[in-house]
């Protein structure tokens, strides 16, 4: 089903999307990262860059000996060649990998690849097969599909700044760029979809991925509760929109969470806090009633949180098996054993970044992983893979 | 390739997941939600509840009449079963729904679904091609596999919770449950990746998903930023970890976004606001300059910003071609004339809830889905397709 093979010497262990070959015409992050998830999982991707620069991500820190970790993190794995599309001859090179490739990714505003001749009307015409992704700020239709947009734009628009932070507070935007991700994580599973869909088809597709419509997909109760009510919510704090007690308690010496999403939970809660009689109290029978009476309780069990340190609380709850946790750093949750035993800190040619979260058995989980290309590493191994070979030219 | 059909009248347009047979055990948020993608997208689902109560997302507001649009929104389009898996006939009928389908979905904490007989090993030793994808708090392996997780859990202690926020503020966890949805993203992406491994090599997996995985691995510029130097992030505010100018800004009235995410966009910027001396200024020569100096930045350019209004800045940003936007509540994003034409607001069984944001040339992006079943809905129908067929006691 898979049209191209690979026997690179460099070659990871098989995973599941081996013999799969992607040419990515992307940069900076959403892209990037949803191509790199088809490199994570054995694809062959061959990122095309402009000459020069390259992705403007190289020159995104952090810096590690010089290499910026940015665009290492999202580029492990894959191929580079420096192509200007604006030459006659790149751009037969071009059409050639477009025209072998199984998937295209690309992430320009919409109508720039149009204008350079690889728009996917074009591109689908010459190969019905190819799954062509386009990843944008807001899609490739609507009023705003013309509006630049990065990740901040995105959030910011997308109603999540509106609801993360204390009320009465500063809009924040949550610490990680979760509209490229999200954007990146649907493209993912488009293309692989969209690969099953061919596979009984024949046909590939235009998919037509926008970071806004990721972005707004993520907001769930916010959303939910903006239709059934038509009451447009503020920021949530670090409490749920449906369910209680799902939130932050103070404890003495520091602050904890505790998830109690039923009525089995909350008993086995209360009564672990020494608080039994909440669980036959009107006020708070069912989570309905404990959502809207949410201030209430919470102030009922910090009463008696704010007793001890959050270190004895965890532990008792821990061994009552309510879901509870501390509130981590980045160097507490990326160096923590759990991370460790996962793999989520690998190495890709000397750098370190984030694993990879898709584990299935009987494939590889490699915690050294091949790393980022130099931009054009690959030039002129792929010049001579794909451009026009001379035996092309004489009798077959 | 898959290996089912279907012909029900309440069929939507063929989707390129259209054939597969999904068996989702899964409960409340991102077993669920996965299952809804791929339901979305042409599978058919079944979903396997307890009886009596079923998914305790059933209880879960907002609700519009009655029915709880948490639940509608991510079990839309599937169909529902109520099965006690410690009745011995309820257990047959379980095992032939697994034996027959493509995907099973589950998020119980690791080891209840062994403990009813419905493992991984035991049912890929029976179903060699079955796609068996587990989502967990923390994973099926490492020392914290048995801990409970809920979103805000995991959350807390990603390190998401540490970077979100303003610097010396409370710690804020983002309002969308991105521990939930981003294990869902993931395990939507690794189940269709393994479909077509499974094409390859005719082999099914199990995919062990973890929210905690998935959500370290958004942490992006936070984690390489601590990878690289062995600093400890603190909240970031609404700045970059990498980039810079890419913040909020404000203006006389409220404030705004702007990215300006390389060199050409930032001489536009600054030309724009009226400040084209910045631009060549060697405080802010080059991204990497710009973002070591960016509290600079930012008051510099927030002097001419607070001169006007948002809205004029943002019309002469957007003429100019700079990225930025403003910050909307979630009726502005929900509601927009955008969300309308890229059908993000979907009606179904009368409920409204997000739209999916995979559009694919080819394939219907229904406004009206299929709703969400009732406890049991196709439980008597299930039973007649999948239990012991009278006719198979007779001779063939």
């Amino acid at each position: 089903m898979l049209s191209s093979n690979r026997n690179l010497p460099d070659t990871p262990g098989p995973g599941p999307l081996d013999g799969l070959l992607v040419v990515d015409f992307s940069r900076v992050l959403a892209g990037p990262f949803a191509a790199m998830m088809l490199a994570d999982l054995g694809a062959r991707v061959i990122k095309v860059e402009r000459p020069g620069a390259g992705d403007d991500s190289r020159g995104y820190g952090p810096f590690l000996d010089g290499r910026s970790l940015y665009f290492a993190r999202v580029n492990r794995g894959k191929e580079s060649i420096a192509l200007n599309l604006r030459d006659p001859g790149d751009l037969v090179l071009a059409r050639s990998l477009a025209a072998r490739a199984d998937v295209l990714v690309e992430n320009y505003r919409p109508g720039v690849m149009e204008r350079l001749g690889f728009g996917p009307a074009a591109l689908l015409a010459a190969s019905p097969r190819l799954v062509y992704c386009s990843i944008s700020g807001f899609g490739h239709s609507g009023p705003w599909s013309q509006r630049p947009a990065y990740d901040a734009v995105v959030q910011g628009m997308s109603g999540i700044m509106a609801i993360t932070g204390v009320e009465g507070g500063a809009r924040v935007k949550p610490g990680v760029p979760v509209a490229d991700l999200a954007a990146g994580l649907y493209a993912f599973g488009g293309i692989t979809s969209a690969l099953l869909g061919r596979a009984s088809t024949g046909r590939g597709t235009h998919l037509d991925i926008a970071m806004y419509d990721a972005t707004v997909s993520l907001l769930e109760g916010a959303a939910l509760s903006f239709l059934a009510t038509g009451t447009d919510p503020g920021p949530i704090g670090n409490a749920h929109f449906s369910i209680a007690p799902f939130d932050t308690f103070r404890c003495r010496d520091r602050e904890i969470t505790i998830c109690a999403a039923n009525d089995e939970l909350f008993a086995v809660l209360v009564t672990a806090l020494g608080l039994p009689g909440l669980a036959v109290d009107a006020r708070f029978a069912g989570n309905a009633a404990r959502h809207a009476a949410r201030d209430e309780l919470k102030a009922e069990l910090e009463v008696v949180l704010l007793t001890a340190d959050a270190e004895l609380w965890l532990d008792r709850l821990d061994l009552a098996g309510v879901p509870c946790g501390p509130i981590c750093s980045v160097a507490e949750a990326v160096g923590s054993e759990q991370a460790r035993a996962r793999r989520m800190v690998i190495d890709a040619g000397g750098l370190p970044g984030p694993g990879n979260p898709v584990k299935a058995s009987g494939y590889a989980d490699p915690a050294v992983r091949r790393p980022a290309p130099e931009l054009d590493q690959q030039g002129s191994a792929l010049r001579a893979e794909f451009g026009p070979s001379p035996r092309s030219a004489g009798p077959a």
